[in-house]
């Protein structure tokens, strides 16, 4: 879990929200201690495609990206750092076998989404998420639930080592 | 490259568009000869997601499958057979490790989207596409070229298979 948690997005460009604010690797200090996101964006399942991810390992792991207005613009455009106001969401699912179509294409080719497993969303505001790059990030479990403290603590440092402004994902054309 | 070919989209409820249209499996008589979808669906890249996909034996293929608003009301709700207008895209990638990702974790274990290789269209007309049991099938190559007849032909007669009026996907939640 550790691994896929936040695999998707990062901010590298700390100098652009000032670096002074993210005194050591991975933490907060003591003014500005890590904020995460707490309620899901409304109308994200609406949102329009950036691209797809498959995680294997231990995850069996099958991921929509999608991205608001702003993050499809920004996403296009090659806008780097992303501005604020950039939504990412990761829907994940396992990645599951599909019988139905393996048997119509009489080989164990196909693999499909399997049941939901959790949202996942960084959401940019160089301000109020400043002791993390930027970047705010959310886990949702499938149940609505949010990630626990020991896994919102592996976003921040491993999506600091994305090499475009903390997002690992490109663009799908 | 055939059994990729509209792997996720098909028509079996025949009955519902008329089987005297479709006197042979597969093939059209000669007053129903099947019409390709030859143009684009101009604005497909901003449609909404219905779900992702991969193909693995011979073909390492990710697919975005992404659908108009007919096609996304129609999804959520459940609708069989698809209403007419309704249209579906597939986006086919290769299927690729990421050298960047599989770095950060130190797991050969991400797999992203490659280059584009196609895109496929169904779209649902009942009359138009009535020997194709109410679906226009539409295959365009990386460069915009068409597929090529033997792989259009291929087409109907698998998705005829599909337990979902010749659809295979399955909405993704």
């Amino acid at each position: 879990m550790k691994r896929i948690a936040f695999l998707l997005v990062a901010v590298a460009t700390l100098a652009s929200v000032g670096t002074y604010l993210v005194p050591t690797f991975g933490q907060a200090d003591k003014n500005s201690a890590p904020v995460y996101v707490t309620k899901m964006p409304p109308g994200y399942r609406d949102w329009r495609l950036i691209s797809v991810a498959h995680e294997e390992g231990s995850l069996h792991s099958f991921a929509a990206i999608l991205g608001n207005d702003v993050a499809i613009k920004a996403f296009r455009e090659g806008t780097l750092p992303y501005p604020d106001g950039t939504i990412i969401a990761a829907l994940h699912y396992g990645h599951i076998p599909s019988e139905e179509n393996n048997k119509v294409f009489g080989d164990p080719q196909s693999f499909v989404p399997g049941p939901p497993t959790n949202v996942q969303f960084v959401v940019k505001d160089s301000k109020k998420y400043a002791a993390t790059g930027g970047w705010g990030f959310g886990h949702f479990n499938k149940d609505g639930t949010l990630g626990n403290d020991a896994l919102m603590k592996t976003c921040f440092p491993c999506h600091a080592k994305a090499s475009r402004d903390l997002v690992f994902t490109h663009y799908a054309p």
